[in-house]
């Protein structure tokens, strides 16, 4: 038997707390719900971690277990630890997978993996969204139709400042007339980076079946295939034999530059 | 006529003015030599900055006219402020080009825009450097044969850490048994950025006629065509009408979930 | 001063001797409409060529001396000379750029290049497409907003059965729920390929002020760096001395595979 | 407990009749070879096809059981029937995956699904190969170490005439002076192709531990996910309501165009 996929859900679980509204939909936090469906796959050893923990719920040695991490913020982003996101983003380096949902687009991990500003158009209020499936083949798309609809999100549009994703999964349709890629997959360093639009606070998103689906398809692709450290080393004893050679010559191209 | 680019030549300056054998190659400093051949292409105007000076060089007044900036640095990298750092990588998202020469790989503004380590292996031994040409039809090899040599570099070898080009220009053969993708090209928010290996400081690199045929070619390249500053608008009104609805049996499923 | 680029225009010419409705708007045909635009803009030397002419018009001498050639074909496919299909494709692959308007996505050229069946859904409703500007710093998107309408088109929606393009310039918004990435550049050999999908036959698409800023942007942006023949060479004389070892250890692992 | 995955090895089976040499190292040809390793994996069911079998080994029943069929050819490349190369493309499209092994970079299939001409350098000198992995992460390069070597094979070098991989996993470091990108991976339609290019007939190649685990892995990464028939739907019915609108006033800037 393989061993499970160990998942962390991450969430910075302040909305929850304040607004009625919200703990409406999610009582007990977003990554409580995400924990939940995931939990119930089989494929998959499941924990939460939420930014008032010590170390933002992130220390090293849950990061060190951690196969694939969620993650979930929005108001709060900017009182994540440096570290802590430094941390998260070298566990991708080395082969951890990061499932990163909707406002978490300004979190501080995404941003430093993805270099750009993540930048884009938003708007709440109340409109259908159309996910459309660009790749059918993609295992992040497996068991879904041709495309799957939310009779209510909130609105982000392009343009969306990333760098252009290895594979666009979903185009998500916007009643209001916009459109978004809203699925998007990278692979950086030896990790996998996937970035899904839907799941704002105040709508139950997370409790939608096709929404499941794609995380759980998703959590499975960026499962870590190797673990390995950063490293620039001197490779000091060529593998091949090098020639002497003079090169005064060669160098004397400067006096005359 | 059209205007002339405007080209920000930076040099940490520090090998020239410690060693002696560095100096006797670049008795001006890298960025000089580099400043030279770029000023006699005519299509360029061309000022050169480096760490010492105020601001490293690079106050807001002189990033925002620069419309490409070249950079190398080696030993000093972590000497760079970091404010200076965010506002290169802010401009290259804006539009400006950015052209990153050989140990420059690890300098701050190229690891903020990759979000990758940026490692690869290295070594010291004057062995040869065959640049293959991958894209024949890429401007930035313009005016090259298949191939061209240096006699003597240093090896950079793969793996590089850095996420996958979005053209590869060039792949380097090395004596010693190597091989580096050692020309490529990425889109980054509204600039380009282009990594070019050659270049260690005890050779006279930059004054080889095709490695300043690629520089030429890739600043040229890599010349702005917008600036747009980074914005993440609420695009409060719809552009279609939004569909009055009632979301109550939406957000019920929560209560099953 | 510098050379004109040579710009063939090429279209089946059908519809328009059909059908009265398509007439009226393109009296000469599409391929005079997009000719007489392009021609003003100083920057091209432009023909025109069609399906009924000899060889299709593009006999070798005018593909020769054609630097981008610019196709529209929707019910005449089939009638295209496999030959000069096949022509077509290899001028590409030798440096020609190659805009592919609408229908053509089922052209024989633009088939070849791909690989793929180029399939997508499709509706005539008369229903209104919104070009959204995915890549505001690319060349073909040169002097447009964030995005632009058009009151009517033909709707093709995903999925599209294409190569993952290099870079998607546009995704349409279409009202009657559907995407499309509606502008794909890709690099094919020493070539360039753009498919822009507006230009159904019954709507005065290339009138559009927009869509014609977009067609001439790409033309400039297609026009070849080099012309290069295909060759396979045997490089019979290694660039650096081979050792002559003995294979027959090797060799023999054959036996006990 | 999962089907096992069917795959189909299919080989031109030419060089092995003729030539002693060959015939000694794959004495009951170099389809057979790579059957025999694939068939230990336990994932696999393995059957070979052959060009001189009826319908060139690929009748229609075959290729739909096919999930990943694996392609050698060299000097009979144009005797596959034309209806066979399209038979094979179209399944790739549907989902089947395809493994390209050296010389059949020529191959009708692969060159149809690339769409571009796959010409390359090449030399036969028996000289050393060594193979750098570009991206551990990737399930093909799992169980390798930084780089293998051959002590013999062809040479294919640079410029390879590829469509840009969607991921390069290997780049061959060759002692005479070359260098290429050796393992390329592409998605087309839902299926996924990988050209691998060691395998010269008359090394013993497919005997070596390393290829044979590249081999194994790819057949497995090339996995369908789907099997889709092509399609090029009317969804005449729209998914949103579509505004009646008078587009006279539109049309009549053809008159004005």
């Amino acid at each position: 038997m393989q061993d499970k996929i160990n998942v962390t859900v991450w969430n910075e679980f302040v909305h929850e707390k304040k607004d009625e509204a919200v703990r409406k939909i999610y009582p007990n936090g977003i990554h409580t719900a995400i924990a939940d469906f995931l939990g119930k796959d089989g494929r998959f050893s499941v924990r939460t971690a939420t930014l008032d923990q010590e170390e933002n719920g992130l220390p090293e040695s849950i990061l060190e277990k951690t196969d694939v991490l969620v993650w979930w913020g929005h108001m709060a982003h900017e009182k994540l630890a440096d570290e802590v996101a430094l941390r998260v983003k070298r566990r991708v380096l080395e082969g951890m997978g990061l499932i990163v949902l909707h406002s978490a687009h300004f979190s501080k991990p995404f941003k430093l993996l993805m270099g750009t500003n993540c930048s884009l158009k938003w708007r709440e209020a109340d409109e259908k969204a159309r996910l459309w499936v660009i790749e059918p083949g993609h295992p992040i798309a497996a068991g879904l139709g041709e495309y799957f609809e939310l009779p209510g999100e909130e609105m982000y549009g392009e343009r969306f400042d990333i760098p252009q994703p290895d594979t666009t999964v979903f185009i998500t349709w916007f009643e209001g007339g916009n459109v978004f890629r809203s699925g998007c997959c990278w692979d950086r360093g030896n990790g996998r980076v996937f970035y899904f639009q839907p799941g704002h606070e105040t709508y139950p998103t997370y409790y939608e079946p096709n929404v499941r689906k794609v995380i759980t398809n998703a959590v499975a692709w960026a499962a870590p295939r190797v673990n390995i450290k950063d490293d620039c080393p001197n490779a000091k004893v060529p593998l091949e034999p090098i020639q002497k050679r003079d090169l005064s010559a060669y160098r004397a191209i400067a006096n005359k530059g």
